[in-house]
């Protein structure tokens, strides 16, 4: 408990875009968000008061970082299962669990796992059949469910996109990605978010991939849902009742902006021009390495508003067109 | 210019609940929001990395805060005006400047400055009839107007009420209102938000009194509004072009959370009880003085909207009801 706020203290192990937006959402309940970095000048140390840097997979350094914990949570997932054991054992909460994080670290043992549930494989990912249905799942089981998102690599914009709701899936399939997720969550024990990645095939939705923790395919929630996945991974592991994940727009569109493609101006002369170019745009930038941000656009009409977040993220990443 | 992001370096001074929701629209931004707060355990310095402590009356401090800033802004504006016009003097770009937080500090001299301009004064305060506009002015004089919101003080709840668009307002006194503000804007030449408290009258709008920086009145923009006061204040201080001010919904309703009134429940339980109670609720919570939070909701009906708000703010300020 922090004595200065009244609240349980949240850790959360990994730097990074995930954890600096994390940070950011634990503010509004009245959180400070512990994080636990591999370097001081990580895009989440900039902006977050209680830092700690260090190697995530070193387990003195984790054991200092979760004293004082109330809960201790992942922003990377990457973080040895062995080290989590051992501080559960030694009275640490740690959530998700090792038994969860196992599945999402080992993805030979996950794809056993839920050939043994029953759940469907996918043995190739087609381009333009990519969907992510994203839960949270809290300590006591209850789980809430965005709706069916369409992810699209490789298309006219330079880094990822992200359409929510799905563009032109079919009901019955978005219901049943949405009850395998759900399935998968309760199954692996998670508690926390779970991100499953779908490929749509003509006979229903199969499994790719799964992600424990926020995820890229949920940065659309921050303004698109009535709750974001940031808040609603702090509620489930801080065990407070999931927030409702109705959309606040019919059409919501993200996408993501790479670094190292950009020539020419600064990253601020490009959001001067993205800016005046058009005002209802939301920028979310990171940093300089990696991917450096992304923007997100709601409105009515789902092609309208998936061209602003394709152009606004090309004026973002300096790339010409 | 920080070298780490390639953005340019923004420093407020002042703590609190509005530098605290400043920094948090500041990370969207890429931004690493500079704090000057008078102790350590201010709530904005809890959750920001770049904290200075010390007397935002004191010029040194001030001068050693401005280093490196590539603008210099407030979250509370009692700075000494001499102090703001020696750091001018001395290269600082300071937003807004001397000129205009001279009449945001000393009301005697900005009621004298509305009677030159021809503006309509208040004599008193009625309750029930307080109106608030909104607006955000860029160096360049763009001007962003917010839709004008109704506050109710005293109302069922235990603090204030703010609700908007204004309900029950004639379009006519709406548009005077905001029209009235832009005018206050650009004659007492503001850079960010300038926020002007109302009285409506049978024969029109009264000025009561105004505010420059992010205001209580506008927290309803975070989650109401395509682009927050926050977020706008930082779009204008840093000269990028202003947001889109458009509403997200029908009706928004906040009720703010006075402490002291508490008993029984920590904030963590209250926290459980209002968010199983309402999983729609947006919950800001800034710490444990004064004011410890405010509640959002939005929706279609304002009367079913506001009784969500309040609620919500009875159950969060531990009240008996």
């Amino acid at each position: 408990m922090d004595s200065r706020t009244g609240l349980p203290v949240v850790g959360m192990v990994g730097g990074g875009r995930l954890v600096r937006m994390t940070h950011q959402a634990a503010i509004a309940l009245g959180q400070s968000l512990r994080v636990l970095v591999p370097a001081a000048d990580d895009c989440a140390a900039l902006v977050a008061a209680d830092v700690h840097v260090g190697d995530r997979t070193d387990l003195a350094t984790l054991r200092a970082f979760a004293e004082d914990c109330d809960v201790v949570t992942f922003g990377d997932e990457r973080v040895p299962v062995e080290h989590v054991r051992s501080l559960a054992v030694e009275g640490v909460t740690v959530l998700p669990g090792a038994g969860t994080l196992r599945y999402a670290q080992d993805k030979r043992a996950m794809r056993e796992r839920l050939t043994v549930l029953g759940i469907p494989l996918a043995e190739r990912v087609p381009p333009d059949r990519e969907l992510a249905a994203l839960v949270a799942r809290s300590p006591f089981g209850q789980v809430a469910a965005y709706p069916v998102v369409r992810t699209v690599r490789g298309g006219t914009v330079p880094g990822d996109e992200v359409l929510a709701p799905a563009p032109g899936l079919d009901a019955g399939l978005a219901v049943e990605a949405q009850r395998l997720a759900i399935e998968l969550a309760s199954a692996l024990d998670v508690v926390g978010l779970l991100a499953v990645e779908f490929v749509e095939a003509s006979n229903g939705v199969l499994v790719n991939d799964l992600v424990v923790g926020p995820h890229d395919s949920g940065h659309w929630t921050i303004e698109g849902s009535r709750t974001s996945q940031f808040e609603q991974h702090l509620r489930a592991v801080l065990d407070y009742p999931l927030g409702d994940t109705s959309l606040t727009a019919s059409a919501v569109a993200t996408a993501s902006v790479p670094s190292g493609r950009q020539h020419g101006m600064s990253v601020d002369e490009r959001l001067h021009h993205l800016f005046a170019d058009d005002p209802g745009v939301k920028v979310h930038l990171y940093g300089t390495g990696g991917t450096i941000g992304h923007v997100t656009v709601l409105g009515e009409d789902m092609p309208a508003v998936r061209a602003r977040a394709a152009r606004a993220a090309v004026r973002l990443a300096g790339v010409e067109h």
